[in-house]
């Protein structure tokens, strides 16, 4: 219910300037932050009920809540440690690496090198290394660059398998949490969740740990800036109500749903004017804007070329990297949405802290009705409410784990990921995506990616993995060759435009491919990396 | 009915040595093929009734049919005539510029080049050239590449805007040729047919001339080597699918009728090891059981992807490039095709040269009936019959203008079309397509285009004209400028790929967008052509 009278506001759209000290205007996420920071309300917060609003003030110096061990009442705390033990397992089967590599360094002119290596190699990482790569080391040295890529697309392959096989985020098709989630979300009145974050690192667990939504029950569909294509989601759309009207899932075309398309922006609170999204120049105004713009056009494009009333339903969501905390444009039954008010899940948490998660779960509710730009629709409130109910989980995640803000507030992404697919990423700063069919279309993304990883691992002297992926249908005749055969198209587009670093080792890539209507790990299909004798006869 | 014993014949798909003169095996292509040699058959022709071979006997020396001008009596010979004045005089343009140009360049150093020149230009061509190019001959010469492909765009951009205001080809969406056969489509019992010829300039008018169908009434999407891209053609038959749903249109979903798939493959019957499909390595066998097994792989992908019985329905035809004549492999009604047999159209001429068009249009059908490889459906003997009905007139155009074979049996474009779109250019040898969204995708396609025309233009000093374009929906918000974009992005990897080419003035490149959702020229967006002074300040 941020209302605030039009003069009292800055005339663009949000900056985390907004976040900064100041005198409240009004707004319940300023109010409540003043009320955070020691000030008193001047005047009674009019939209709480005076039986709630008494309790607020408590809060001003946030301590421990009682029950739930200091967690939110919201908060499942057995889930966040779930989270926090897969997050940590995965990246430290990563981080292990170049540890390993500097102790087979050191030992690389002894006697017994491969041996010890393979020890070594087997106790710390779980796995042994390529015999050729060991064997070679005594001509000149240790091939340290092909041996680091080697030993990070092994690692890949194991969390590709692992997931797949064993479900850590527990999310995935035909899951419990899966179909709960699809029936919910049909109660609120939509038959499909299409989300666009952007496609830096910092969101890739968006979808499982920010929203705790079960994967596989959303379309997520990363792009820089979260500027998805309108063509191909018109595409995706036809595709959604096809199979409405011709197999009745997940519900029958007559019915009264709708199709949901989310942008997720993304901001920092901590350092707004760097870490924020690098494809609107740290502007969250703009990010904000230049997704609700895409937003429009792509109900415009389905409302133009359909008739009948096709259409589709919009939701502006923003993201703070360091916090995980989501701000929700609630809009109006109308469709209007407010690029200058939003619901902040950190006042949401604070006004539900010491409710029992029945009241909390109410107030969340009348918060969303409140902060909506008109009329909301019930379902949408539904829906939004169960987001921020979600994401307050997050937040604890965050201050459990990560002592309220991420430590990595820029850029720690292991690997380059390109192509189509990886369903099986969803952790914090593991992947840089280059989400593309062609280098061609996508050259401007991954050159920001490849700039990324010049500075992680290149600076370093290791090389720039990526990790090339097609998706494909296994029920269509040669989709899986056509796959493969884009995959080794984009290798050689790559090798032909990053010729300097592949050249120097300094770019390694792997190809894989998957089948996506079956839970198997991506299938490897080719590295460039060879064992091949240099100069053999 | 080329039903031969399996013995009987060569044991791999058609090639055209079965036209080569020797003993009739016993097919009714051989066995007409013998007679029109003269040879008389050994055995009557058992599918024909005896009243109609009889006259059969009477054509070995083919001469002029009675009645109709000479021509066929199921051929429209005032079409035929409209058809080839409009090619001619398209053509003319095209052919004009070298002659006008050869004389400009005689002139360019008399003193008064200038108004001479645009007088010659404006009287030969029918339109002034650009000013600068001239303006600059005299300080060292006329720079002839750019204005050989500055004509060369404007010939083209006036062919565009003729064609989609004057509708040469009298095909126009709603126009009474394409409403007519829609319906008669749908008589069939198909409500979609999606053609792919071959990508070969000598396929380009495929549609209007050789099979006679109003183009906005038809689905083409060429391809080399006809082999079109499965999971797109599955798209489309999505989009056609959920049209039929929410729009009822072309007819509502729960009608009983189909998707028709066609692949048009081609050969040439005077040079079969020569002139045939280059995709193919001119092996029309290869060609056709390559088309068969796309069509196939697209049946398989639908009904395996969709539930609810799910299919299409599948036609191959061949072309011979030299007559244009048509060979129907006619299905059965259980979806089998034979390789190895099919229906030429030449033999329906001639079975049906001296009957009335109503008997004429009888024995087409029932030769169709007879040559299906399993009992064929009604509705596809109907189309397939129609189609024959039309090629027969294009036997006849062949005859009356190209003395039954076209005399440019090799490649004679006159620009590389690439992109997607292309409605405007229906006619042969015009237009090398390389269809394509992305350079990095279509390269294979391209570089065939670039070595044609590396022999037709830069042999002689000729810079290879490259159009370049992009369709969008004009009702799709930020369409047009993603197509611009997407022009761009082609001309500048195509700037990469033939760079030397480019730096010599040896490509010029035309970048066009196009409203799909209106009858207007396509739109000039930029070109490689510079009338910039060099070195100015």
């Amino acid at each position: 219910m941020p209302r605030r009278p039009a003069s009292t506001i800055r005339p663009t759209a949000p900056t985390a300037a907004r976040r900064r000290p100041g005198r409240p205007d009004g707004s319940l996420g300023d109010r409540l932050a003043a009320v955070r920071r020691g000030e008193l309300p001047t005047e009674p917060l009019p939209v709480l009920r005076p039986s709630v609003m008494a309790p607020v003030r408590r809060f001003d110096r946030p301590g421990p809540i009682p029950g739930n061990g200091g967690l939110h009442p919201l908060t499942d705390g057995s889930a966040n440690a779930r989270l926090q033990a897969y997050d940590n397992r995965v990246k430290e089967s990563f981080d292990r690496i170049v540890p390993v590599l500097k102790r087979l360094s050191a030992l690389q002119h002894e006697s017994d090198f491969v041996s010890q290596a393979q020890e070594l190699a087997r106790t710390e990482l779980g796995y042994e290394v390529p015999l050729p790569i060991l064997e070679r080391a005594w001509v000149t040295q240790l091939d340290m660059r092909s041996l680091f890529a080697w030993c990070l697309f092994e690692t890949y392959e194991q969390l590709s398998a692992s997931f797949f096989q064993e479900d850590p985020l527990q999310g995935q098709r035909g899951s419990p949490a899966a179909a709960a989630f699809e029936r919910f979300l049909l109660d609120c009145g939509f038959h499909l969740l299409d989300i666009t974050p952007c496609a830096d690192g910092r969101l890739a667990h968006a979808i499982a740990f920010a929203l705790r939504l079960p994967y596989s029950a959303v379309r997520r569909r990363p792009h820089a800036g979260a500027l998805f294509d309108v063509e191909n989601t018109v595409q995706r759309w036809i595709k959604t109500e096809h199979r409405r009207y011709r197999e009745a899932a997940p519900n029958p075309a007559h019915a009264d749903t709708r199709y949901l398309k989310v942008v997720l922006y993304h901001f920092s609170s901590l350092d707004p004017q760097h870490e924020g999204c690098a494809a609107h120049g740290s502007d969250d105004a703009l990010a904000a804007s230049c997704g609700h713009k895409r937003l429009q056009d792509f109900q415009q494009a389905v409302e133009n070329s359909f008739c009948c009333g096709a259409s589709v339903d919009l939701l502006l969501i923003g993201i703070d990297t360091d916090t995980d905390a989501i701000r929700v444009h609630v809009p109006g039954m109308d469709g209007s949405t407010n690029l200058e008010r939003w619901l902040d899940a950190r006042d949401v948490y604070e006004a539900t802290r010491i409710l029992s998660p029945e009241e909390g779960r109410r107030r969340i509710h009348n918060l969303v009705e409140q902060a909506a730009t008109a009329t909301p629709d019930p379902g949408m409130v539904r829906l939004i409410a169960r987001l921020l109910e979600n994401n307050i989980a997050q937040i604890d995640y965050v201050r459990q784990y990560y002592a309220g803000h991420y430590s990595d507030a820029g850029h720690a992404e292991r690997f380059i990921g390109v192509g189509i697919g990886f369903k099986e990423v969803h952790l914090r700063n593991l992947t840089y995506f280059a989400y593309m069919d062609t280098v061609e279309e996508g050259a401007a993304d991954l050159d920001v990616g490849v700039k990324i990883f010049k500075g992680l691992n290149v600076s370093r002297g290791l090389p720039i993995p990526v990790v090339i992926r097609f998706d494909y249908s296994g029920t269509v005749p040669g989709a899986r060759d056509r796959a493969v055969r884009s995959a080794w198209r984009v290798m050689e587009a790559m090798r032909a435009r990053y010729a300097d670093l592949v050249a120097e080792g300094l770019l390694h890539v792997l190809l894989t491919v998957h089948d996506q209507d079956r839970l198997e790990p991506a299938e490897a299909v080719g590295s460039t990396i060879s064992f091949e004798t240099v100069g053999g006869h």
